[in-house]
């Protein structure tokens, strides 16, 4: 059994000179407001305001992070209470579900996710004990109890946390009924959606002409011709700006940019709806909507941000049995200096736009994304992404682009997370170690402390709300 | 003249307080038994427990990693007593070759092969002085002497290294006679075999119709149909499980894994007996090969260890002068996401399947290696190798892996030597540097030294035994 | 406004122990005379010896290091002076400049650029406050009176730093007047050329058969046919030759390397004097002319360099308007295993080539350039390059590339630049990065302080001379 004793200096690098400047400056930046640009959290949360059920059902079941290392040792996705696509018989006892995880709590030593949960249990909810097998019930009750209680209502915990602003992540179609909620009922909390297209853009989504028809239906568009669809696009990014969205999001295998003629894209567009698109078909029409996504940020002022390089749903036994976002994306090989070519070449000299990009693969940062950022003044570079968010992470990012693409040329910090309760643990290691990052240029003296705490608050505070303008 | 004091200190971090935990750590694993799951030692040296016949046969002519830098240096192979394909002349003095080794031994600082053979003079032989080209003579005469004596027979060796078990690599139709007369001397210690079948799977390898004869000859199959062929092949495992193999290694170019229906794979082996099968014809036949022995390892529970990314004999010239393995070896770029997908997707839910994988090319390491390991229950990942099994390299490779995979789906070290007494040094350099970086984690308050040293043990010993089933 | 006050120690680790050992080592390095092998300095500026004009035109509009980063934040170029290709007007006023640039001069913190330009300042000049709007035109007014003074000549300026030899880049077809005009002068300063014959060698370059007709020409060789041609750069290197040059440079896209029957490159070459060319013909003339150039190396002892992985002119806008070297050139992904076997196989072993690679893609360090270059005799590593000639860079290079290469197949930094006044600011960096990178081995008991002291000359100053034959 080990007590949580969360060190005020942890993370930061031990040299006592770093480690001086590091809090130092971490201590300039942690009360700052949280500015959350992107994520993935369910706005319905928010509109409703209900307790969460119980603590398996907020920590585990819906974290494709912590689930994906259980069962990559080996442990059953059905004994962790993960839902099937088919909804046949899954562990349903929280508590059963909650001893697994405890009992394996020490194999998230090291990890991102042991560090965010030790403070969500810490600090979040007061947690004197670690999780391990001997303390599984105690603390499982604990949480739940606490879980019951006003405080940690989902409104309330958000005004705790300091949220200044939080985006969430929305398809092209979605109502954004929760979002429209909670505007109506008068909370002051600022809960705002992101255009992400994908399943109307990527035309070997399945069911895409289902989607498309319904896309139609909600723009009232003739949705039958490229010139249709790109009619209720626009549409849909009109009625998303009107709701408070500044940003669209666009999860792309490959980069890839490429701008076909009006009449070869409308005959892949038929073609498509035929179900007659072949992959390259595929590959081609999502290089061609990225350039007409940029068009259209350049023409209505939202922020594009793209996330390639993930190979989505690797492992299809566990895709058919529990669907989508469950821990099996893996990251591909990525290019982007000649995949964004032709975007940058039209777009990239543009003021008017801002495209914000994101890389699972650390080879590209110093290869191609600080060079590039480092250039064109559309481009900006997203923060260290997904399986990079991390301790390491952050810091290698930093390190490889800082030289090229300065700090001004980044756009601060995205949690991207669907795990509510783990944003400000999420935001204080991304503090901790941007803080540290400087701490060890001021001890290096390649930048006084005086830069050091001004870029600072640039990175935790005024670069992500110019960036996303918020 | 340098004399020789090998810091107890060394390679840790400088920072004290980092230093005083990998210390701590170090401490309680560097007594450790040593498993050796996977290298290339010769079985015949314990077999016949004769002494090492002088120190330049012993430490420079079959240690590629030794040669290959001097050679870079313009010293021809010849003058180092490398033999030749031709039998043509080449150096036999060993005196004269020492004494090139020696007056270019600065040549080594800052590379493992330094560390490591600095280990072996001073640690394992006693030599008070690094060699120059001053005592090249003296350290001879020393090393020579102490070869001479029972003390330093590989038997006796092997004991005072420590060594639990070690397995060596053999080619599928060895008869594996000096593991028999090993088995049949009652000397207790383990050494087993590991069933790499690479000439008898590549179909590109010269020679290889008469390997398959080789095959059938030692299986008394009819090894003219791909059915007869697979069914040696697993008579050949049968046979290496008796002698006590516990794994599989398979070296390939690309780990691309794709399975054949039976009729393709038959007509390609067909093809392929008749001298007629080209290189696209030998990479598919390779990626079928690597999908049926990972259902062979379901069925018959050999782990299964994959080596892939080196382009084998990159210079011809070398080659055909002085044959395989003589530091010409270069890697290339590696890609798992995609070309692992079918083996994963087939076998890699299944429980009774281990795959061990390694990389020549850091860049996968975060990008696809550690989600990939994180997420399969059957994938685990194989430890910092060749040109990356070094102070630096091996630091990476946790820095790189840990964060997504965590350390549970790692398989402790691997000396991978042909270089007998290179074993202890190779094994004291891993445990250093595990040490080292789980010291800087508690130094940084991520883990607690408690955590450190549970994860210290595994790494070192069980994690080892528990992957390989030793 | 903030006073400069440039710390001794900085760049150093901020360990105790480390630093220690890199002042110890740094301070043994820091006076010896400055090599600079491979540089874009005009010569005209030695030939001519007059003063620079103003400080914008000394360090502004030259350097695309700088104001790329001012382009990236939105600063359009015509506001810096930068020239344009038809002439039309841009700012010409260059105290407007500097103040631009004084005024966004915080985006250089934790850049090189910024640390170079502290330097030149500071050092060079010496100004006592950084840049800032407050200061600009205060600045600004002391650097143009020193600029006024014979202290701060061209000539003078070569003395103060310290320069042993310098190299310039030079088209096949430059009469090299500058550099008969510097020596003719009887001042003793070395200003030696370096044949780089890109625009004559790449059948892609914008009006290449004009440049084929001007090497015509100027050697008097009928360039109607591959052999004519051939002679007339052979010619061409003779002359470089009797002018200094110890070097040759090819700048290509990926170092493809392949040899073409001589019938088949003197069809290509036909084909392209016809402005016929494709992409894929230039690609494989490109990789033929590489094996030309190796060869003439092998024969005439000219080292061989090749800079590859940039992908030129990226931003056609900005090609158009500013031409050539405008900040707009952005590495790819780069291979070298493969790329590179042809010419190694040819030439790699032969004792009378060298050949200097250069990387942009630091992947490549560890996977390929490490393992090739320590095995092929002729293969050596240039240091990090461009963007990863920096703080951060020089480490990466040294960590990666060290356990495999060692030092000795490494060959000394180059500065690389065009801007003159950065040359000793850039080598004042490579210095101290070295030293505190040999200071962390020493710290870490890997190798003796006497061996780190060593080393540090031969990095210093020795393997740039032996390996540039200078």
């Amino acid at each position: 059994m080990a007590h949580y004793h969360l060190h005020p200096d942890r993370f930061f690098d031990p040299d006592p000179e770093i480690r001086k400047y590091a809090r130092e400056i971490y201590e300039t930046i942690t009360s700052l407001p949280i500015v959350s640009p992107h994520g993935h959290v369910d706005p319905k949360i928010f509109a409703e305001n209900r307790p969460f059920p119980n603590p398996t059902q907020l920590f585990i079941t819906p974290d494709h992070y912590l689930f994906r290392m259980l069962y990559s040792q080996g442990i059953p996705m059905e004994s962790l209470g993960i839902p099937t696509v088919d909804g046949s018989q899954v562990e349903t006892d929280p508590k059963k579900i909650w001893r697994i995880f405890a009992e394996h709590y020490y194999l998230f030593n090291g990890t991102p996710t042991g560090v965010w949960l030790d403070y969500e249990f810490n600090v979040v909810f007061g947690l004197k004990e670690k999780p391990d097998g001997g303390n599984a019930l105690k603390n499982y009750d604990e949480l739940n109890e606490k879980l019951g209680s006003p405080e940690f209502l989902p409104r309330t915990l958000y005004k705790r946390f300091n949220i200044e602003v939080m985006s969430t992540t929305d398809a092209a179609a979605d109502t954004l009924e929760h979002h429209r909620s909670i505007r109506e009922s008068g909370w002051d909390g600022r809960i705002i959606p992101c255009f992400r297209p994908d399943t109307v853009t990527d035309i070997s989504t399945k069911n895409w002409a289902g989607n498309i028809a319904r896309l139609g239906e909600l723009t009232g568009s003739a949705v039958d011709s490229f010139a249709g669809y790109i009619g209720a696009l626009e549409d849909r990014r009109r009625f998303f700006q009107r709701m408070g969205a500044t940003s669209t999001d666009h999860g792309v295998f490959a980069p890839y940019t490429h701008e076909l003629t009006e009449k070869e894209a409308d005959a892949l567009f038929r073609k498509a709806l035929q179900g007659k698109a072949t992959p390259e078909d595929a590959r081609v029409f999502t290089a061609h909507m990225l350039m007409e996504m940029a068009r259209m940020s350049t023409n209505d002022g939202m922020v594009m941000q793209i996330h390639p390089g993930s190979c989505r749903n690797h492992n299809p036994a566990l895709f058919d049995r529990f669907g989508l976002d469950k821990g099996h994306d893996i990251p591909v090989l990525a290019e982007f200096t000649l995949n964004m070519r032709e975007l940058l070449n039209r777009y990239g000299n543009d003021p008017r736009l801002t495209v914000i990009v994101f890389t699972l693969d650390e080879a590209t940062y110093s290869r191609e994304l600080a060079p590039l950022a480092g250039h064109y003044p559309a481009l900006k570079l997203g923060p260290a992404w997904w399986f990079n968010d991390s301790i390491r992470g952050i810091t290698h990012y930093r390190e490889s682009t800082t030289e090229t693409a300065g700090f001004y040329n980044t756009v601060g910090f995205n949690d991207d997370t669907r795990a509510f309760v783990s944003i400000p643990a999420r935001h204080d290691v991304s503090r901790r170690m941007d803080a540290n990052y400087l701490g060890g240029l001021v001890a290096r003296h390649i930048i006084t402390t005086d830069e050091a705490l001004t870029i600072a608050k640039n990175l935790t505070y005024h670069l992500v709300k110019e960036a996303y303008k918020l």
